[in-house]
């Protein structure tokens, strides 16, 4: 949905709220997130949207996502709303305006203050088909070591989506979207090192993943790489379903 | 803030935009949550409030708790924000403005379609000063095994408040608000069994506790018991500080 009809029907929108989404792939054995270039500014951003009054805002987080990389069904889960008052939403949204030379007077609904919810995806990189359309110029998975200045808090959004991502693989399975159908064992640790930014233990990962149960160990091994060549694994689709619903309870 | 002049200054507030707060006491060595009972209805509520244009909504739901509790400088989380498309509560305002006899030509702001941010607290029990003023007639901690219905989705909200606080307990401290200065590992392990809602290995329990180095064993027992007096405990305040800041790291 262009900028110019979202205004003309700003009736059909929610006031004030918007919609991120921080998007990962797993790819190379390192975390990426899928970010934009906007036509109208030097900074990238996070995709996102708007709510319209008659969808829910999970829905409305699902929109964003198809139309950015052409996926449904995908694991998205909201972990924050931003609602600071110096998120400086309108003077950025002014200069939108004036690169689009759409007229202030016709902009009302979009010169307010807003208030956005962040929602994050795990997704499949191979299967992605990034989509630049409307505003931006260019879409690109961006290595999580090397993510520019992003556009009003989208820095800390991104940060903070990180650390619920962190939180989350002590409670839920995390991969199945991430990895392709078969993997190694260390291509799984390595997808959680990326995650928590830290080195683990080979032996006790192993312990601990083989533990919850939820891998199945392939008759096939690795075979282009040179010296003794590692198992392949598959996730127990039923068992997976089961922890995700269940928690994998690590604490007390 | 009477519904009256939040609706004669409806543009000093964003709109579509609430607050709801689950506010959490430990008494009796159960988990309780404060809840209101409204004029205008049979179920009961949670605290809420709305978001003045000029605040950060994290001030929002401050002032929202210290209306209701007194307190100030509390633990309090956002957790989730609500925004289904069902959530009814354009029939249920619409029900407060008759009850009220507040015309619907004035309240434009009030029936609108509502997004709300939900809160957790964890307070002192005994430091609590509930206050029901306003639109409410009752303010009450209610036994979390004993809750009500809740108007509009405010069960849900406090379910899935219980839930966040749940995962929380895998990688934060948690009991410095809700536990008074001395306590007993008995009483600590109680608070942590109510909020998972299931019990916990005694020894276990202790040794993980002890691990995480955030207690301080006091030169004093419990005297109003018969048999073996146990010892009194406090928090670490020091390293209860720096865990909260590092997180627990329970998992992986």
């Amino acid at each position: 949905m262009s900028l110019e009809s979202i205004l003309n029907n700003s009736n059909n929108y929610q006031p004030g709220l918007s919609i991120d989404c921080v998007i990962f792939g797993f790819h190379d054995n390192s975390l990426k997130v899928l970010l934009l270039k906007p036509k109208f500014s030097e900074k990238w951003t996070l995709p996102g949207g708007f709510v319209t009054v008659d969808d829910s805002i999970d829905v409305a987080a699902v929109n964003v996502l198809k139309e950015r990389t052409g996926l449904t069904g995908i694991f998205l889960r909201q972990f924050a709303t931003f609602g600071d008052i110096n998120r400086d939403e309108i003077d950025f949204n002014t200069k939108v305006l004036e690169f689009f030379k759409i007229p202030k007077e016709n902009a009302k609904w979009y010169l307010q203050r807003f208030v956005t919810i962040g929602y994050y995806a795990l997704v499949d990189f191979f299967e992605t088909i990034p989509s630049a359309n409307g505003k931006y110029e260019i879409i690109e998975w961006i290595d999580l070591n090397n993510i520019p200045e992003l556009i009003l808090d989208h820095n800390k959004i991104l940060n903070k989506a990180l650390e619920n991502l962190r939180l989350e693989l002590n409670s839920l399975p995390i991969g199945f979207n991430l990895l392709p159908e078969k993997f190694t064992m260390t291509e799984l640790q390595k997808l959680y090192e990326t995650i928590l930014g830290r080195e683990l233990d080979r032996r006790n990962f192993f312990r601990k993943m083989n533990s919850i149960g939820i891998l199945k160990k392939l008759d096939e091994k690795k075979s282009n790489v040179s010296h003794k060549a590692p198992n392949f694994y598959c996730f127990d689709t039923e068992n997976y379903q089961k922890v995700l619903k269940d928690g994998l309870n690590m604490g007390w």
